[in-house]
């Protein structure tokens, strides 16, 4: 027979506690559905208490539905599974597991997840400590809802000194990841503007747009970067674009289109440019070109960056750069949003910036990255594939692209390498309307990947270069 | 003459330093609109570098529009301010600074911020510590889309213990504060669904639905709870609602109303109820009704619960339990979220529940709380207003309400409170069609406030209310 222990119920009543062990057995189906419960005044004496406690614990339950009585026969188990326990859950492991399945692959050239060897995580913890001692008072208090102030000077100043922008600290947003952000935009203009994103791009950056319910329209790029002609065509009033490093093409758009697009912005109104400058940090060579915001005098462009590539992408701190007169419309649209970081980190990563080791961190992720881009190209061009493969935009960011001379479709060839535990993905994947297009060229992130990873990964990829090579594509057979 | 150093210019090349250097000091106004710029053959001479190199300077400025030239008379510096500098930013005080205007008052009742001072930041702080040696892996990965596992499993366990719900962590989403999760849910379900608001209630919610693109609609309360009735008049979809602990009216709804939403929502397949458990933790007398939730077997209700008044508002972080087709649901939607909870943090706080710190911490709370409630009912009561007031709904949460037995609108009472140091709000102002409501009764949160705030407080109301109390209205003078 069911038994329960009644020592430490606290202060239920014992009709609550028997209702509550019985309810959990029913849902947890240690109990099955039909099954008979014990007979009121039998159920009783084998627990040891009255057969009134039995009976309101019963009675709770029929009146959850989670069983039911027959006369004469007793009480049983009612079938919730109906409802509960037939739908099973489609989750991800990766939503549920810390572990992602980076394991998974000899090498992984699809995601460019920063190596979290590099993180200086003792320097990282020793801050961390500083500020729990330091700021004892400020971490309790709720941060002003565009964040910290310190994190917030402490990001105009590293604006100013590295990417040459004046920015006041009052014109940063603090967010919890670029997604977040994205959303607070929508918010900002409200959801009947049409965005305009780059095509091939992020897919992320139009998915979170339009879940926000803002219009996407998806607008080409050409050899300078996005086309304003298109963004005119399609009536876009916010483009969204990466002018410092284009995903996946790797495009630097020059000083003479960035002029173009703020021209265009400014004809209009209600026109606006977000510059989403996710990776500047890394450019491999030469001078950055000034970023939009820092040549805009016109208050067009939002400005929005990320902690998660040059710090740590388990910091979840993103921030963007109002124009001044949207600073206004903000707080009088959003004033009622907390900000969603946690004060720590926020005061964390402000010492961060604020003494010399984001600037320390960085240098040497690039002087790191840079290496690892030059042991990958030298492997390719020491490898057999090398007078089959061409590279392109290897300057800037954490990743480059590969051309190749192979006769296969982009998806054989993705499956190929799949099939041999490379994990690669083309550039014709990040466009809108891909249909059948195959272009040979493949996205190549390099930061996540060490010495010996990127060795194998050359070798098996040169293999299948040569086995898919235009040159191996068989003759007709002479009949 | 303007004069720079060349001394640590990095990597720059001359020309641009000095366009960098003279564009900050036009931008900062050290060089104003109008002013001529030195000579191109004088400035080199005095700068000891050569003329091309101011020649390049000038051209970039010349085309960013920052100088302009005037043929046989020079350069001259534009006028920017009519765009960047003219518009101010009406940045609200507390959106920068680290401090609230807590302090601006002797006493405020306005606000149920929990007491810092209870917050048991040495426990916290060691627990952090330990997060950083113990999860130094982990900390470096991204945590999986609806939160880390080990803080789901703890809330999972947490929410059967004390709220007698049985939870699949996989139907646990983390989020950076409540706002957040409303978010959240609107893109859930799309912005052309109809939500219903509690009316009176918290602000807040309304807004955030609003700005996120849902339609609201605001819904009467009776004795019981929001009004089904209302719900289905008005063609709700998805109803918010706090059954445990309404605010501001501190109602709570009974278990018969509760079935009726229940009811309510397994009517459409597009209703839904948001369960807001804001402050359940904080019951001070008799047993919690059991949350909607765990009587739902019918997949209707989302359950929102937050640590910021249970922890610290400064810990941002807040989660909901899905129905389990809403996980489904959830991941096919909106998979490309990142969670927006710094890892650190969120390991913490599943130390802090999961090493009982949590349960410890909230029965610490509800005594201290508990005890301030004591001790203001009783200032009340020895009062010389103690005739004049009622009390109402002080059994749960961190607030009650005071109805006053006076003469004046509430505005006036509150007006004159205010100026006496004395922050409060009347219930009335919590109304969204209020007009010149006058209710005569005022939300009192006490979980910021001393001892000796209270006594002051209470002294100051006392003589306010016998100013303003119906008895002392002037009877009409004879003629």
């Amino acid at each position: 027979m069911l038994t329960y222990s009644f020592a430490d119920i606290g202060s239920d009543a014992l009709y609550e506690h028997l209702y509550k062990c019985l309810k959990a057995d029913i849902i947890s189906r240690k109990i099955k559905p039909g099954e008979k419960l014990p007979s009121k005044r039998s159920f009783a004496k084998n627990l040891g208490i009255s057969v009134i406690t039995i009976e309101n614990a019963y009675e709770q339950l029929m009146s959850e539905g989670y069983i039911y009585s027959i006369a004469k026969k007793g009480f049983f188990v009612a079938d919730i599974s109906s409802v509960s326990s037939k739908k099973q859950i489609l989750v991800d492991r990766e939503n549920l597991s810390m572990t992602s399945d980076e394991e998974r692959y000899l090498a992984d050239f699809s995601s460019n997840r920063i190596s979290n060897k590099q993180f200086p995580f003792t320097v990282w913890a020793k801050l961390l400590r500083e500020c729990l001692l330091d700021y004892q008072e400020e971490l309790l208090v709720k941060p002003p809802s565009g964040g910290a102030l310190v994190l917030r000077k402490a990001i105009a100043k590293h604006l100013h000194d590295f990417r040459n922008m004046n920015v006041d600290p009052e014109q940063i947003i603090i967010g919890a990841g670029t997604e977040y952000l994205y959303g607070q935009i929508v918010q900002l203009f409200g959801q009947d503007k049409v965005y305009g994103v780059e095509d091939p791009g992020f897919p992320k950056t139009a998915q979170v747009y339009q879940v926000n319910g803002a219009k996407v329209k998806y607008i080409s790029l050409d050899e300078e970067g996005i086309c304003v002609e298109e963004l005119i065509k399609e009536k876009v009033q916010v483009a969204h674009t990466s002018p410092s490093h284009q995903f996946p093409t790797g495009r630097i758009t020059p000083i003479s289109r960035r002029y173009e697009l703020l021209g265009w912005a400014s004809k209009r109104e209600e026109r606006y440019i977000i510059e989403d400058d996710y990776d500047s940090e890394f450019r491999m060579v030469g001078k950055p070109i000034p970023t939009l915001q820092s040549i805009d005098v016109n208050e067009k462009v939002i400005y929005l960056n990320t902690f998660s590539k040059s710090i740590s992408n388990t910091v979840r701190i993103s921030y963007m750069v109002l124009p001044k007169h949207l600073v206004d419309l903000y707080y009088k649209k959003l004033y009622f949003y907390s900000c969603p970081v946690p004060s720590i980190v926020q005061l964390t990563v402000a010492k961060f910036i604020g003494e010399g080791y984001f600037e320390k961190h960085i240098n040497r992720l690039r002087t790191f990255y840079r290496k690892q881009r030059d042991i990958l190209l030298q492997e390719i061009q020491d490898s057999k594939m090398s007078s089959l493969v061409k590279i392109r935009e290897a300057d800037a960011g954490l990743h480059f692209l590969l051309a190749l001379s192979i006769s296969c479709t982009d998806d054989e060839f993705v499956g190929a390498m799949e099939r041999q535990g490379i994990r690669l993905r083309a550039v014709s994947e990040y466009y809108q309307n891909r249909e059948s297009m195959s272009t040979h060229t493949f996205v190549i992130n390099y930061s996540s990947l060490t010495e010996e990873q990127i060795k194998v990964a050359v070798q098996i990829m040169s293999k299948e270069v040569l086995l898919h090579t235009k040159k191996s594509i068989p003759k007709k057979s002479k009949k």
